[in-house]
């Protein structure tokens, strides 16, 4: 859920990080000699690497070094160990909760030159990527291979990034997030030293698991230059549905049930009545302005129309109705439209605002509870906003229209976001299903782990990062707890 | 594949480990004082919790210590550290490469007593138990719920040690490892601290995974308490097949064609012909004495069906012949029953003697390459071996029976099995699928992990304990590099 659409506000970055550490001109005289016209101080390739999608307003960092290989990160880490300098490994810049921002000042490094697909073995079902290759360019060299990789986070999210940040999205319920598809990484440590994690065999018990601790430690253990991929085989059939619902609270329950009973569903995705509404507004659709589920199914011919009988049983029980089928490409896009414009729809709801997009994860059976008392907060809170999620996994966004220059909307938008945060912890759940922490949701992170696990997480941080350099400043709140 | 019947010759322990720190005096008199009749030195106790099922010889520990509640352990911990003793977390003691070994001294924490069923929670596929609770426990307290847990490693290991050891089996290459299945851990650090990872929610991106880094951390950076795991809808229906093959290179063949086929295979485990030999004498049977697939298939009835029609389309290509199916319960156990027995029947077929037991994992396409070659080193050694897989993981154990007096065999049966994992790391592959490093595995960790990322995993070990006396001495061979 990290389109690039779903810009959001600028708001000043919390205060209790402010620990500037500024490119030295020694520094960047070895960048620039090292790195020639790959290391930029132009403002505005500067300001590009120095905002994501999150709605917080940090300087740019004092340059930006293009990595055009494996080495040249050795070699701009290494720089930045010398000079005790901020390195912010950058990708897609897709990231909606601050990751890549400069917020300590320093280096941002560009990968998205790291753009080789460097082995595809379709009997193996595994690939294997420089950082840099987005999923979507990944699938383009599969294609005609018969397999695919699932991940879908919405944006054409670059593959180290998505490994750094944990993503999942759309497919998740099905095939796992990156957590589930990252056999191996090849990255490089604060000190510039190499390491391998993993390797192309579908399972290890041998030591640790760093390839688990780097997934989702949105780059401030090592920067990952390589990422080996389990693929997947393209399914013989798929077919996706739509369904109308009465309310929000039997669409979930019908996708609760549909988990419940071990139907192999490869996406569940709600859009709610606002949602619905402004994708019609936008696309000129006339679909029923009522919380629709859209669903896909992926297997053998036979298996995939019995899953999408037993769903509409499930479904009919709950209410539903006005069921919609596709079973050809094309159709299946016209369905799906409704849910990849979902963003930009928002948006154009109210010209000039801007989405607060958050996203918690909660038990499956909570997320009825916790999506209906959202809806109630937020339609007390006179926002306009919408839910969409990916309730099968029990994760769910929250897109929050905001007038960019209405402060007093503004904090009441992050006041929801919290109220949001707090019941999603009471429910059983966590803070973020697939966002990440960044810069933006550690005061959440602070509430969600106790102080002892946090205090882990720090010991983490500071055996394989002693002189703090790594992507400084994000995931772990100051020890002094909320920030 | 840690059956309490492959017990295994005892060799000298590797001595490079060698900083043996007995109990001294005034911690066991912290011990007995604060933990009573649950404190034991008793010859018999220690020397149970002194041995597991690797082929390895170790004093045993200086006393045990039976943990009746988390408060228990947290305080058994913090005497440990208080006095710089080595603490050794101890379960069903079913591992198989030495993890449980009091190699430096001190004491055994036993963790069985910790066997209740905290919570299960049916409509969230979510059980919380503590770490003492065996996996056929849990199964029996989910009887009637509708689902099941399918990580199945052959012993009824705890599912602290499971998680410990990042444990698999038979289920994995349909239901994963413990990796994927494991929600949440709460677990006592270094300093006596609780600390809680993840939470209840199918997925998260809050912070480092900590679940994930304990898993298969073998006891050596916190003490598992507690375990939130993701349980399984039981299947509508469920089959199994037995077919044979002419060689072992066309059983692989059709086990690697199903798994690129996508088709979802429950399990799918390869015999040699020397392992149905065991199996036939053993248990009276009349099978051919050729390699064989059991495959198992779960599902809706007609999914089940489909599954089955392909993988039988598959093998009768390559050769397969002599199936046989069953559907009801009694026929699945008798076609599952050579595969259950195949260990002590192993042992059976040269009275006094032991098994080594060991487990590489290898890519999909390379396995048969991987198990031939094996073959016909095994076959020019002169040894007695059996050849036994997890083959739609591309994971195969090694069982090579050996006199226990005899050293010299035993010596050439550590060689085949230094050969083996050459062999799977040569084919991209790891040393060890599913049995953990423990002591035994240390000096295949060294070559399959280059220095560098050796030195990741001792830097967390020393952030994480930085005493050395959770579990000290295993999975992390010396600096020096093999053991």
């Amino acid at each position: 859920m990290s389109d690039p659409a779903t810009t959001t506000p600028r708001a000043a970055r919390p205060a209790a990080h402010a620990s500037r550490r500024p490119l030295a001109a020694a520094a960047l005289a070895e960048l620039q000699a090292r790195f020639g016209p790959q290391c930029s101080v132009a403002r505005a390739v500067r300001e590009h690497h120095g905002r994501d999608e999150s709605p917080l307003d940090v300087p740019p960092p004092d340059a930006v070094v293009y990595a055009h290989s494996h080495e040249d990160v050795v070699d701009a880490v290494r720089i930045a160990a010398r000079h005790g300098v901020p390195l912010i490994p950058f990708g897609a810049g897709s990231s909606l909760e601050g990751h890549v921002l400069a917020v300590d000042g320093g280096m941002s490094l560009d990968l998205t030159r790291l753009d080789r697909v460097l082995r595809i073995e379709p009997e193996d079902l595994t690939a294997t990527v420089q950082a840099g290759v987005s999923r979507l360019a990944l699938n383009d060299a599969l294609r005609g291979s018969g397999l695919f990789f699932p991940i879908d986070p919405g944006a054409d999210a670059t593959l180290g990034g998505m490994c750094a940040t944990g993503a999942s999205g759309t497919n998740a319920v099905r095939y796992g997030t990156m957590r589930e598809n990252v056999l191996a990484l090849t990255a490089v440590t604060a000190a510039g030293e190499t390491i391998h994690t993993g390797t192309r065999a579908r399972k290890s018990s041998a030591g640790y698991d760093l390839t688990r601790l780097l997934v989702g430690s949105e780059g401030t253990l090592a920067v990952i230059t390589e990422v080996t991929l389990r693929l997947h085989p393209l399914p013989e059939a798929m077919s996706a549905a739509l369904c109308h619902f009465p309310d929000v609270a039997a669409a979930v329950r019908t996708a609760s049930l549909v988990i419940q009973s071990g139907i192999p569903i490869a996406r569940c995705e709600l859009l709610d009545a606002l949602a619905v509404r402004a994708v019609n507004r936008h696309s000129h659709l006339a679909l029923r302005e009522s919380p629709l589920l859209l669903m896909e199914f992926h297997g053998s011919a036979a298996a995939v129309r019995e899953q999408a009988e037993s769903v509409q049983a499930i479904a009919t029980e709950e209410g539903g109705g006005g069921f919609e089928w596709a079973v050809h490409p094309e159709e299946r896009t016209r369905l799906w439209q409704a849910r990849h414009m979902a963003y930009f729809a928002m948006l154009q709801l109210r010209p000039g605002s801007r989405s607060v997009t958050t996203d918690v994860c909660v038990p499956i059976s909570r997320l009825a509870e916790c999506i209906e008392r959202t809806r109630e907060d937020l339609d007390a809170s006179s926002l306009e906003t919408a839910i969409i999620g990916h309730v099968g996994d029990g994760n769910f966004h929250v897109l929050i229209l905001v007038d960019p220059d209405d402060a007093a909307e503004r904090a009441r938008a992050e006041a929801a976001n919290d109220r949001l945060t707090e019941r999603a912890l009471a429910l059983g759940g966590t803070c973020t299903g697939e966002h990440g922490i960044g810069l933006h949701k550690m005061r959440f992170l602070a509430r969600e782990r106790d102080p002892a696990t946090l205090a882990v997480m720090r010991a983490l941080k500071r055996a394989l990062d002693p002189g703090n350099i790594l992507n400084p400043g994000k995931i772990l709140p100051p020890p002094a707890g909320d920030v």
